[in-house]
C-alpha cells in the first residue's frame, strides 16, 4: 500500500471521481435577468452513503432541515441539487414545501428514487424561492449532466455568491491495491448576496465506506478545518458540509482499519484546503491569519481564547492597517476569561501562509509578558503580509487550538451596508 | 419626603456636588507637545466612603489591580487621580511603581493621608507612562482644585481620548429634608488613543452611606446601564466605575431604607444617562440602538440573545446602512443557542430615542416568525432614523434584557486601523 496523499489544488472538483456527474446552470435565482449560472445538479448512478455536518443557528433555513431528515433515513443516496442566491431561509412552511419541491424535480431529472437527493440554498433570506424558474432550471441541469472538467467547473461556479473565485480541490491515495479519489468544491464565509453569510461545502469520493464510518471520519475532519476558520463571527442559518460516498473504487474500508485512516487523512487535506479557500476569500479582505494557541488549560479553554482574539474587531481592524497591535491581541485574550496570567504569556509573529511555515523564523514579541519593543521593525516586517501566523503560549496547561481568521476592511461595511 | 429626583443633563460635574473640587490640568501625556488637558484631580476634604466596579478582563491594568486592593482596605477615602492618553496597562512592574507613584503625588498635593486615593488610566496600552510629566502636572492640579463649574468641566474634559464630547449628568433629591446630590462624569467606550477601549466612569455624592450599602448600590445600578452598552464588543483591560460619598448632606441612609432606595433609583439614574451617553458618543457610530428582548427562558438567555443581536457586524452595517434587515437579526438571535423558536417569535420596531418611546407605535416586523412584508416601508421609515428600538419577543418564558448598542460604519474601521 503506498502511503502517500496526493493533492491537486484549483481541480476541476467533483467530476474527478469516477462514477459523479455534475451541471451548473442559470436559473435568475436573483432575478437580475442576466445569465449567472446558480443552480448545480450532482448525481452519482451508483448508489452513495452519506454523511454531513449542519449549522447549529437555532434559526436553520429549511433544506438544512430538510438534509437532517433526508440523512437520518439512511439513503441509498444519488446526488445533491443547490441553488445560489436565495437560502431559502426564514421563509416559514412555504420554504419546506419548496425544498421538497426542489428535491423531487433533481430525482425526475436525474431518474433516482425518492429520498435519494439531498438539498441546499444560499443568499438572500427572508424571501420565498423563485420556482417558477428553478423547477425547470433543474430539468435542464439533468440534461447537461456530464463528467468533463468543464461540467465540474460550471457546478463549482454556480454555488457562489459573493465569492470571488471558484473553490475545488481533488485528493487521491492508493489503497486495497486501488486508487481512491475524494474531491470537493465549497462556497465561502462572510457576507454573501446583502443578507447572509454561507458556507457550503460537498465532497465526492469513490471510496467504499459505511454511513457511520464516513459520519465519524467528517465529524473528525471538520473540526480543525471548517470549524476553525472565522471571517465575521457570524454563524449562518444555512451552513452545511455533505460527503457522498459512491464506493466504485471498491476498496472496502470499513473492513481495513489503515485505508480507513488514509481516507480520513486525505479527507481531512480535502477539507483544510477548502476551508482555507474559504476563508482567504472573505469578503473584502485583505490577509488571513492564523492563530495558534498552546499551553491553554484545555482545547477548549485554547479554542476560546483564539476565537476571541480572531473575532475581536480592534484586532481585524489592526490586521487590516498592518499595525503590529499586541496590546490588542492581549486585552482581547484577556476578556474570553480563561484565567490567562499576563506574566506567563509568549507571544510570537511568524511570515508566510500557514501551509508553508516550516523553517520559518519566529519574531518574538513578548517573553513573559514583557514586549520586546527593540524588535517593533521586525513585528512590522511580519504583519505588512498578506498571510501570517500568531502564536500565543499560555504557559498553563496542554490545551491548543488553531484558527485561520482574516481582516476587517471598510470595504465590509461599504459592501454589508445594504440591500 | 419629596419623592421627585431631579436631573441635569450635560450639568457643569462632580463640583455639583457639596465638598467635591475638581481640577483638569494638561501633562502632554500623549508627547505631541500640545496642551490638551489630560490629567485630572477631584478631592473631598470630608472622608468619603467609596465603592467600584472593574473590568473583569484578565488582563487588567496596574490601576486597576491598584484600586481593587485600596478599595479593599477600606479608606477612609478623599479622591482621585486620573489621566487620559495612556492605560497603564501591559506595563509590568513598572506599571504598578508608576501607579503608586500617581496616587502618593495626589495625596500630597491635596494633603491627604496614604492610601486614601484612587487611580485611573486610560488610553493607548503597553507603554509607559512619562512619569517625568505626569507627576508635575499632578502637583499643578492640586494647586488647580476648586468648585467652579470651570474647574468642573476641565476635569470632564480631560478624562476624554476619542470622545466628541464631555459627559456629565447630575440628580439631586430631597431626603430626611436635606437635599441629597450625585454627580457623574464620564469617558467613552470604543476605541480611545489608536490602542484600547476603556469605559470609565467617576461618580460624587454627598449621600451619608456606608461602603457595604454603597457598594450593593453600584452593583444593582450597574448591571442594567454600564453592562448594558456595546460598542464594539471589545472588553477594555481599564473599565472602572467608582463612586466616592462624602457623607456632607447628613442624612444617614443606612437607617433610613426608603430614602436608600431614593438614593438607588438616582444613582441608577445618573449611571443610565452616563451609560447611554457613552454608547452614543461610540467611536464614529452614526446610531443608538435600544435592543428589548423578552419572552427568554430566563435573564441572562435574553441578554445572551441581546449581545448576540448587537455584536453582529453583519447586523451593524446594516444598522449603518438603514436596511431594515431583520433576516440578520433572526440569524444573530438563531447562534446564541438559547433554544429560540423560529415560529414564536414576534419582532417589531419603534422609532425615537430609547427615553422618550411612552406612546410610540410599535411597527410590526414578523408575527410568529412571519415577515410582513407589506410594512416594509414603515420598516424603513423607523431604521432610517438616528435612535429607534428593537424589540424581539422569543414567547418561551418570562426573561428579559436590555441592551444599547451602535452600528458599524467605514469611518470605525478607518479610524483604527493603525496607530
Amino acid at each position: 500500500m503506498e502511503n502517500a496523499i496526493s493533492i491537486t489544488l484549483d481541480s476541476p472538483g467533483l467530476s474527478d471521481v469516477p462514477g459523479f456527474t455534475c451541471a451548473g446552470v442559470s436559473a435568475d435565482v436573483r432575478g437580475k435577468g442576466d445569465d449567472r449560472r446558480d443552480t448545480v445538479l450532482v448525481y452519482s448512478e451508483s448508489c452513495c452513503t452519506a454523511a454531513g455536518m449542519f449549522t447549529t443557528n437555532d434559526v436553520k433555513a429549511a433544506p438544512v432541515v430538510f438534509d437532517q431528515k433526508v440523512l437520518a433515513k439512511g439513503g441509498p443516496f444519488h446526488g445533491f441539487v443547490a441553488n445560489s442566491g436565495n437560502a431559502n431561509a426564514c421563509t416559514g412552511k412555504q420554504g419546506m414545501v419548496d425544498t421538497q419541491a426542489m428535491a423531487a424535480a433533481a430525482e425526475k431529472a436525474c431518474g433516482a428514487p425518492e429520498g435519494s437527493f439531498f438539498v441546499c440554498s444560499t443568499g438572500r433570506i427572508g424571501r420565498a424561492l423563485p420556482m417558477d424558474k428553478l423547477l425547470p432550471a433543474i430539468a435542464e441541469a439533468g440534461k447537461a449532466l456530464g463528467n468533463s472538467a468543464a461540467q465540474s467547473q460550471d457546478a463549482a461556479w454556480a454555488i457562489l455568491t459573493s465569492d470571488t473565485r471558484p473553490k475545488t480541490v481533488t485528493a487521491t491515495f492508493e489503497a486495497c491495491g486501488k486508487t481512491v479519489t475524494i474531491a470537493g468544491m465549497a462556497k465561502g464565509a462572510g457576507m454573501i448576496e446583502p443578507n447572509m453569510a454561507t458556507m457550503l461545502a460537498f465532497i465526492a469520493t469513490d471510496a467504499k465506506i459505511s454511513a457511520l464510518n464516513l459520519q465519524t471520519s467528517l465529524r473528525r475532519a471538520n473540526a480543525p478545518t471548517f470549524n476553525a476558520i472565522t471571517v465575521d463571527g457570524d454563524m449562518s442559518t444555512n451552513d452545511t458540509v455533505l460527503v457522498l460516498a459512491n464506493g466504485q473504487s471498491d476498496c472496502d474500508l470499513d473492513e481495513s482499519p489503515e485505508c480507513k485512516a488514509l481516507f480520513e487523512k486525505a479527507l481531512q487535506a480535502v477539507c483544510r484546503v477548502l476551508a482555507l479557500k474559504i476563508a482567504g476569500d472573505g469578503e473584502r479582505i485583505t490577509k488571513l491569519i492564523q492563530l495558534v494557541v498552546e499551553g491553554a488549560p484545555d482545547n477548549d479553554a485554547a479554542l476560546k481564547v483564539a476565537r476571541s482574539m480572531g473575532n475581536s474587531l480592534l484586532v481585524k481592524t489592526s490586521w487590516y492597517g498592518s499595525d503590529p497591535n499586541w496590546g490588542r491581541l492581549l486585552d482581547a485574550a484577556g476578556y474570553a476569561r480563561i484565567g490567562l496570567v499576563e506574566e506567563k504569556l509568549d507571544l510570537s509573529y511568524f511570515a508566510g501562509h500557514p501551509e508553508k511555515l516550516d523553517g520559518t523564523q519566529a519574531v518574538p514579541v513578548l517573553r513573559k509578558g514583557e514586549a520586546l519593543h527593540d524588535k517593533v521593525s521586525d513585528w512590522k516586517a511580519v504583519v505588512i503580509q498578506k498571510e501570517f501566523t500568531i502564536h500565543l503560549n499560555l504557559h498553563l496547561g496542554k490545551g491548543a487550538a488553531t484558527l485561520f481568521a482574516t481582516d476587517l476592511s471598510e470595504g465590509y461595511v461599504d459592501f454589508n451596508k445594504s440591500e
